[in-house]
């Protein structure tokens, strides 16, 4: 297990999103890798998550640049708060999610998103993700992640 | 089987998306009905789509938007383009999702997305959706869907 794994560094109770958490034996698992500016995954698509055959389908693409660009959002907060001795977020969520689909994504080979801070503020962080297929940009996102509110935090 | 479910109306070759497709045995097959003038569809997800415990993961969320918006600008599409004797487009696809997550979506409930067409212009139009759960409106949504290109069509 790389050291660096994002995911892993959330509390068990925050653990268990399909997506990414380490937790959810069903789940897709995303591993999101953090190098102190950016971060980044791979993930090769099951063969049932298409859309038109031979292409991977949107919810999946939609849903690797959400987890992706929380991931990304609690590694460079993290990095923040610990360098600044504060108490570190659990988790972050997501308040919105937008994505462009610059040409269709292949089935069968691993997909490379990489996702940066655009911009940081209050409680909030502004992600920027590009996915890419056999070094091709194929979608293009944008998370705004902001750190998780009461109303959702489980008591610890 | 309703008659007037949107993703019925779509041909084989291109039901087979994981979202929504009636032939992807072990996708979502969401179902969206369509009154000629809004769409809706009700879906329950299964219990290990979660993000944050108690609460639907954003990545499901934004799939159903995802789908549910393709289908609403199918049927309006398919309705004028029958009104006017045009060849029916056999499907559309996403060139931008956007979706604010308004509130956490709880688990356990059956959820309504609605879609309606804001806009058409040429090939494209534009979808706005929402997504509620025992009532409240916990989702908001965008889709710009485009007639399918040739270089994602399948020869029949």
């Amino acid at each position: 297990m790389p050291e660096n794994v994002v995911q892993d560094r959330y509390p068990d109770e925050y653990s268990h999103c399909y997506g990414c958490g380490r937790l959810n034996e069903r789940g897709m698992q995303l591993k999101s890798l953090w190098d102190g500016r950016e971060c980044v995954a791979v993930f090769q698509p099951e063969p049932d998550r298409i859309g038109i055959p031979g292409f991977v389908y949107g919810g999946l693409i939609a849903s690797l640049i959400d987890c992706h660009g929380v991931a990304t959002a609690f590694a460079a907060a993290g990095e923040q708060e610990r360098a600044t001795g504060a108490d570190v977020t659990p988790r972050f969520v997501t308040a919105a999610l937008h994505v462009d689909f610059l040409r269709p994504t292949p089935m069968g080979v691993p997909l490379t998103v990489r996702g940066r801070v655009k911009e940081a503020k209050g409680r909030k962080m502004v992600v920027e993700l590009s996915l890419f297929a056999e070094g091709q940009e194929c979608a293009r996102g944008e998370v705004v992640a902001v750190r998780i509110p009461q109303s959702m935090q489980i008591p610890s």
